[in-house]
């Protein structure tokens, strides 16, 4: 596959839709972005990266990196995680407190801010600091030790963190966090404000198309764990989209209110693009494109 | 692949979960089934069947006939019909009135009993009859003349369709219904009313692998479309267990409280199970079990 | 009490107030009706009426009717009927199906439609003719023999009445309805499609005020049971205006989509008045204001 | 009316129900309560207070307290309060996040916990210490500077106060609290810490009977605001069980989970009843019995 003339078609394809949508207006620190970036990467399982237009601009990677804090409570913990998080789709936007409180404080799934607030309690149980945890496994999977903590993202997120406080000790009120709800929190929202690029985020998720094995080589969860956070990102990784993103895209997909997207090939690739344009539902309007022209052009979709 | 080799095997690895479960118990003409029976069936891309156990017992397809209704309606008409339905993940029980209610009579997606409805209601106006359209299209797929409504399911259905029949006059009350409740309810009863085997069902959802092509060899849908109908099964086939199915199994299904379920692998073939033992979500306990197994020793699910 | 000068008092005031509003727009027998009209009626304790306006005309009672039908049932039957339905306000539209799903088919209470479905299946049980056996109870407690169902009125619910067959199906899919379907909602929509006038629903709820005793001398309930329908009224008997109405106007009232409202001040008087303009909850404007100047001329609230 | 025999009557009616129901679990410091606990006294309007059992034994006044906040708040504020929280009964138990979010952060009404969080909001904007305030008005008004908050139950709500937590994180989010989220938290669990006995709160509660005049004659509130506090006390001042309590007791009242019930007579007498014994509800078994009991006996329901 040539990439490169895929992803230049791609970006050719999508550029009227390139500054579309909205900013994610409730975090100040996002809502000053400028909307007419885009960039996309693909890593390749054979470890060869390529990218197209803002591929090495780091933006915040928001809720994307509820993938690699479930990665990583299912490597240490195994599937015990399951007790306190179900794995369906939520079926209402993704803030809601209405289901959470039909089901007794156990949220439906991990890619909902309250089922992400559990991994984040899980894995700060599990190594003790889960912000620090989380930034060496980035770091070291995309080979960049400049992958960082935007500290002004992260203020905006905790000034600006009522319903994630709600959410928080709706779920304590349960006994369905075992820290501190502030602790919980600031490891969120240190999460939610890291800032990667595209070929940062796409070598970072190799391990999702390579059935468990990172792009430095080494195993980081077994194949049928890798498959498994595979098939939730496609039932749950788009907020109330993901119904209409398998449709439309037809692969595992996870995706952020900073404009990014990640998705997964089994088998073949990582893609991650991004543009700051939001559509209603959260997603990116042009990333979602861009990622639907990459599956037209390569029948790559896994259906 | 040496199919009869691989189903023997899935049928000995789950004959101990063969009768767990239990019938449908508000259908009187189901809840008297003998819980003992299992079949498998697998229907190539090149057009061969294999089966195991019961594969040639027919059984009454209930939910997975959805499936085939929504395929006639989107061959027919396209994608209008997404005006009517959504395509999202219900999040709820799969008879709930709440979502109806809070997305105007809109259902969240085609599997859902209101979603269903609406689609036969479409389907009856596309054909005039849609239960006739129906069984002629089944009977030429599965090449089998004696695929047949079970009066006596169909009247069962019927006497005991008080939710349905609430979901429809809802839906008109709506203006989402534009033929008669009465009417649309009669098709929808003698569509889930069909008995068909394992191996009909394989062979009637052949198109599914072959990105539309039926197996008598004539185009139903273009490829786009095929793979579409496979993403609403992977997100929305299996009630509210779909986000779990699709972890444990990793393919698009369809499962119906007859204790059927039909699945695919896309670009590669059909299947179909069958054990009337149901869980607590409606889906059949060894047909699960034998759908997993089927991907833990192929390697194919599509993740 | 010169009830005459104080209704002339309050027909001025509340003057600028007819006409606003909207006529009920979903049956369009009633759509049709002229927005000027206004009349209010006291019926005494001691019998004798008074009016004014176009107290002596006739319109459609529609809600109103469950007043009656809850006092028929519970002078036959007693308490029993609170196994069927509660007596809670319901804290959603009058047509909400959301809480009958969270609450297995029991009504919130009788003044829903839901739960107004259930007291008039008991009634048809009871009497075996529901529409006869209240028209026959309104002509003699009115002492009006030309009180009358509507067939206009009746024929344009029914028609239009997939909300009421939802919620009737739905009950019955829970097993709290004794009769068809169809037989319930056929008498359901006769007894909201009854005509009268202010003067003969004052005088027909007479007994609310009388603590039992109807306008005839007869005693129709203990005083406990007349003094519990006035706290339903207080508490359920305005669709989710209850506790607006409560605040403002202070007495047990019962609205209807046709514009009339009826309301108690327990121990002295029985209160109609009639003006066809509704607010966004479903209530009558000037009837509302005008209800809200008697108490405040007279000091009769029950505050 | 002679009150000594109409209570000593009362207390002779309800002693099998004394001790039955349970403490309410979920406050340590109230959980340890002696079920056998049982008093009644009545406040005339004419300045005579009248008890019988443990009528003088302080209690955790707890929700009663939102009775006076909203009064302090309607005294300085007037009506400008409805626009941020309603005045319609709930429908839902009174923890319930769901209202919340589907009226976009306005709590129903001032007697559920979101509600009044709101109340004290305001409170301590306009007085700068609520809890303070709040005290003050207290002793004034029972002539008891006795009067108290218990440190150990305002300790053990803070503790275990995660979901009134997140019900003020929820509103702050919408913009519903003026004031830091731990200081409203803080105050509203003072309030709710109160210690008072049947006596005191008959007395504190007087104004509601007198029209809006004080025990200490003079004027706190309008008579039509008095009159107003009493309706909202009566569509919705005992959690989900207000339909129930009106059709039951028929007056206006507030309960506690700390076992206390204040009731109104409007123009004779306050009531105010406790036994820590609660029903699944929430409200005081015997307590909710005595008021049957005195209405019965006196014939003093509103209706």
């Amino acid at each position: 596959m040539d990439y490169q003339a895929v992803l230049d078609e791609v970006a050719a394809t999508v550029a009227p839709q390139v500054g579309r949508g909205q900013a994610a207006g409730y975090i100040p620190a996002l809502a000053a972005v400028d909307l007419g970036g885009f960039g996309m990467a693909v890593a390749d399982v054979d470890g060869s990266v390529t990218g197209v237009g803002d591929w090495e601009v780091p933006f915040s990677v928001q809720s994307i990196s509820k993938t690699f804090s479930l990665a990583l409570v299912l490597a240490q913990d195994g599937e015990s995680l399951w007790r306190r998080v179900g794995r369906e789709p939520s079926g209402t936007p993704f803030n809601s407190l209405v289901q959470l409180e039909y089901e007794n404080g156990i949220p439906r799934n991990p890619f909902i801010n309250a089922g992400a607030l559990v991994v984040t309690d899980r894995l700060q149980s599990l190594t003790g600091d889960a912000g620090t945890a989380m930034l060496e496994f980035l770091r070291t999977q995309s080979d960049n030790t400049a992958v960082a903590f935007d500290p002004a993202v992260a203020s905006s997120e905790s000034e600006h963190g009522d319903r994630n406080a709600a959410l928080a000790h709706f779920m304590a009120s349960y006994g369905n966090l075992d820290n501190p709800v502030p602790t919980v929190l600031e490891h969120y929202f240190w999460q939610c404000s890291i800032s990667m690029s595209c070929r940062d985020l796409a070598l970072a998720g190799s391990f999702l198309a390579r059935h468990g094995v990172g792009s430095d080589g080494s195993r980081l969860l077994p194949a049928r764990e890798a498959k498994r956070i595979n098939a939730v990102m496609l039932t749950c990784g788009t907020y109330d989209a993901a119904g209409d993103f398998a449709y439309r895209v037809g692969l595992p997909g996870k995706s952020g209110v900073g404009g990014g997207i990640l998705a997964v090939v089994p088998g073949r690739c990582t893609l991650c693009v991004w543009s700051p344009g939001l559509d209603l539902r959260g997603n990116s309007v042009a990333g979602v494109a861009a990622l639907d022209a990459f599956t037209s052009l390569t029948g790559w979709s896994v259906f």
